[in-house]
């Protein structure tokens, strides 16, 4: 069993992810992780993308209440387009403190920044601005580092895939990236309050991102816990994280997030607008919503989700529905317009909102508050109703150099799932979609990360640029701390198997050097280069306990006695023996005798071994084969 | 938590499936699942596929040393042209009792059948000999009743899907059962000496089956544990099982399997081969494989994966690769071809093996020897030259009425899925596909149940007529009775994702009715329709373990205060009420103050009834909306 890495007090997990060592390349020292495999492999590390921040990094000091280091403030500073102001004061129902039950007060973040940042009068600090004015930002130049990820070893492969129109280049420049934040079809959510964040860009261009869930509970002592899902989830691979928290002490806890957050945070504000006025709908305004987006502008989110393309006129299309609308944020907004019987103010608001995300650089997520909650609602007019209205909201944003990716569904069977991408594609002007799985059946919940992770992996491969994780909780309860693993892991792999399926020139090198490990009996690197060498190698101990087993030529499905690895391995070098076609080969290959003589000598050998191990691991001898890769 | 369904003294799970019972429809007494919904619904119990077996029955008698009914038994003595002959004799090679080791026998079966059954001299037993001179036998009217599943409540939705070619018929008739099985395009695995068997058809235009894999080990005690883990697949939805035992044993423990077993049951008959031989592949010979073929056949095997298209002459094009041959009977006959350098004796023999085959109607699965084991491998020459050559041997066993499925990869990038799907309908002349996964990825190990449920969604949906399942412990260790059940309820939910995209007219029925009792909270209703009722209760109630909450119009995800579903009923209501369309429902909405009051008295009292809730539950109040559904 793998030992646990260490933990802080506050309860963060911390320490290097087994078998690899946080490197920083270049003079902006961006941030990887290398994943070193055993001297007789010949082979480089492997270089693998790293969201685990300073947490994975043992000469990182960790201190949860001040918060992690401000690696951006001295660009954003330079950028001298800034200002310092007086933070808004913080109100007793930022933190829900109105319901009938008071208790569960939250610890304030000791370390808050008193003046937060924003845009001097007239001026705009978004990414997309500067990009559209040919500037090349060091948040751009981080990211063109950070997302050539082994295209050094490129040389070795093809390109091989089918990107449907994509244009991913064989190298990321920093031109690259700016050209594709300038045009939309990429963002790089950094609220200039969230100096704690490393770059990161969502498109379609780049490596298909994930997105872990997170969000408060009632007590107290659980803002320790959100603080340590969201290390652990980005520890395993979240790419951005967002806080859903409801209830009290949304304030709070989200400050405690933010400040040790190395990755983008995005939030919902309507949630907390709806907690200011207890919880009725029909009581939100636009100056409470403002008030709310200004509190969570200068604490620093990176991007609000905002359900504005619900309108209205659509809601009524809900009613044929099987399961109406399952969006929280798209239900608050459709009660709101139901009960007031006039048009959604977020709709309405609209540039007024984007005037403000504009002074902090925070990116729009307009939300699908009309998604699909059922197979049987999948692609109905309520849902691409307000899929065209996020594109009209998308291109109103952009007049003002503000960044924009689109969320999307939900639950849609495999043969609707193109239609998503293509539609959106063309309505939102190629802004990244991030979609919610989809989930490609209804009926398996308690599995609901396998069937959301299957239509993960296809609209990734279409064009998805940020997959929001599921969790096996998912419609039953609240995920704990090992179901935003699986969640995390799940994605992981269903954004690597899209940027398999669409060409990505770095992607195969992992595939290729574990699949080497795997053919040559590596077992270490086989669990080091897996998404979860944790898991990997408790699964092989689970077996083969034995220290013998990780280096033995020969693993529990066949048993030493007759490996197709070994046989492989016999072809290969008769192969090279020849060094010919297989004409020649055919002419020459070893006479019977010979090799019945040799390999009985290995099975009998390798009958040995197997004894031995297994008298070490006093566990019991099995034979069967078991994997139908060994059929 | 759910409560243990009872087991046998062997140790086999017994008892119902939670919420269903067992329906046995027709003269042929066809054995269905019931799911039951709550009175409150209104609606018709939900039929489903069932592949149980009777120990789901609480009517029925298990006695595990006695085996199970012969259901066919009449039918196929019915037909006059089978004869009872004198068993092959038992020798101790069968059981693998040559090695140095001779420990661990196993108590055979004490019900053997002493007289099997054979075609009569120069007569043809198979189900495709019968289809093709016009015969319907019971085994395609069970089929027919079999597949038809829920089809009586088609009227209510449209055909909706994307078939990529297939002919899925409005409703499946035992005429249609039989011109699919005449055309070869599906097989009816029932071995005459396997007449406890429940007839089932594997097509592309049937449902999409699954299969799971078992396999003995070197202990006696193990064989129950087999036994239990053939019945655990079955009970949660394993369509066939491969028993791919090695080592010593396999003659009574597939005994025990086969007699106990309501599934067909399938092999590698070289895996027990190699066991006569003392694992040395060189030392092979027809003969001792030809005797193998009979000793399976007399027990009663349904189906045999023959690798007869690993061909001397592709060996070598496996040594350009990065996994070389990761199939062990596969390697094993690649092994030998370079030993003796000749010819596979199974290519050379096959219309003998045919002869055999057509005297028990057992069906081949002719094997893919040289499928890729890496992404970087797949859709190679190897692959496809031995594809072809498996479309060859297809037409040739098809000369003599023998039924035939082709099995397929394996690991495969996403785009590189389809092709494989194409060529084989192609080349095999849509024999029906059985495929591995395939993988989507290779850096998941500990994961690959979900890598290649991704892969299984999609190539089922292009055709796959049945999914091997692969579970979590595929590349590192033995699958234990968890593994079994993730693997196979992972495998269910591909399928039936598979199912819906192909617009199977029965699919969408299931995926409707939970809904519909997700979105009307009957919380029992959702579980008992779900894949895994067990699981997706235990979910439930670590959350929301009050007895209350199983009938509270509130989840765990918003609480009471705050439900998008509540919200969608009242926008439904509106929309009845005025009996109308968009337009007229916008000109007559309620007024905000009617609504609002109304509102906050239903919040006032969620607040209460979540009070006490979770006063009874004596669990903490979270408010945290964790689902991105919910965002």
């Amino acid at each position: 069993m793998a030992d646990l890495p260490a933990r802080t007090e506050i309860g963060v997990t911390t320490g290097p992810i087994r078998g690899s060592k946080k490197i920083h390349v270049g003079p902006l020292g961006v941030k990887m992780r290398e994943i070193h495999l055993d001297p007789s492999s010949g082979e480089a590390p492997v270089r693998v993308y790293d969201t685990s921040g300073p947490y994975t990094d043992p000469d990182a000091r960790i201190d949860i209440k001040a918060g992690l280091p401000a690696l951006r403030r001295d660009w954003i500073l330079g950028r001298g387009d800034v200002e310092q102001i007086e933070a808004r004061q913080v109100r007793p129902e930022d933190n829900g403190q109105l319901g009938p039950d008071r208790s569960g007060g939250v610890e304030p973040f000791p370390n808050v920044i008193k003046r937060p940042l924003r845009a001097k009068p007239g001026a705009n600090v978004s990414q997309m601005y500067y990009a559209r004015r040919g500037i090349i930002t060091p948040e751009m130049e981080y990211v063109a580092v950070r997302e050539n990820l082994g295209r050094e070893r490129l040389a070795e492969y093809a390109r091989d895939g089918e990107s449907f129109g994509a244009s991913i280049p064989d190298y990321v420049t920093p031109e690259f990236v700016r050209d594709e934040v300038a045009r939309g079809r990429a963002i790089i959510p950094n609220n200039i309050n969230h100096p704690e964040s490393e770059p990161m860009a969502i498109g379609r261009n780049f490596l298909v991102k994930i997105n872990a869930n997170i969000g408060n509970s009632a007590v107290a002592s659980n803002v320790a816990a959100e603080v340590d899902k969201m290390v652990w989830s980005i520890r395993w691979g979240a790419d951005t994280v967002m806080d859903l928290s409801t209830g009290r002490n949304i304030h709070d806890t989200r400050e405690w997030i933010l400040r040790n957050s190395p990755v983008p945070i995005g939030t919902v504000p309507i949630y907390q607008a709806l907690e200011k006025v207890g919880g009725v709908a029909e009581d939100l305004t636009w100056e409470i919503f403002r008030d709310t987006l200004i509190e969570q502008a200068e604490q620093g989110v990176d991007y609000f989700t905002i359900h504005a393309g619900v309108r209205l006129g659509y809601i009524p299309m809900a009613a044929k529905r099987v399961t109406g609308i399952v969006s929280r944020g798209g239900s608050i907004m459709a009660k709101w317009c139901l009960a007031h019987h006039k048009e959604s103010f977020l709709y309405e608001r609209f540039d007024e909102i984007t005037e403000i995300m504009k002074a902090y650089d925070i990116a729009y997520s307009l939300g699908d508050g009309l998604r699909p909650g059922s197979i049987a609602d999948a692609n109905d007019e309520a849902q691409f109703s307000e899929l065209y209205t996020l594109g009209e909201l998308t291109h109103r944003a952009w007049k003002q150099d503000v960044q924009v990716m689109i969320e999307g569904p939900g639950h849609v069977p495999m043969h609707k799932i193109k239609e998503n991408m293509d539609k959106q594609l063309e309505v939102c002007g190629e802004a990244p979609f991030y979609t919610l799985g989809p989930l490609t059946t209804d009926i398996a919940p308690g599995y609901d990360h396998i069937t959301s992770g299957i239509g993960a992996a296809m609209i990734g491969w279409y064009g998805t640029a940020m997959l929001c994780y599921v969790t096996p909780k998912e419609h039953l309860g609240l995920p704990d701390r090992d179901d935003v693993k699986v969640g995390v892991v799940t994605y992981k792999l269903a954004a690597h198997a899209a940027d398999l399926a669409k060409g990505h020139p770095a992607a195969q090198v992992r595939d290729n050097a574990l699949s080497k490990a795997r053919f040559e009996f590596r077992w270490r690197d086989q669990f080091n280069l897996s998404l979860d060498p944790d898991t990997a190698e408790e699964y092989h101990d689970q077996t083969l306990p034995a220290e013998g087993a990780k280096t033995a030529h020969f693993c529990s499905m066949c048993g030493p006695k007759f490996c197709s690895m070994q046989i492989s391995q016999e072809v290969r070098d008769f192969a090279k023996k020849q060094n010919q076609g297989v004409e020649g080969f055919l002419a020459t290959g070893p006479t019977g005798a010979e090799t019945a003589a040799a390999s009985k000598a290995a099975a009998l050998k390798g009958m040995e071994e197997m004894s031995r191990v297994f008298k070490e691991s006093g566990s019991e001898l099995y034979m069967g084969a078991r994997g139908r890769e060994h059929d």
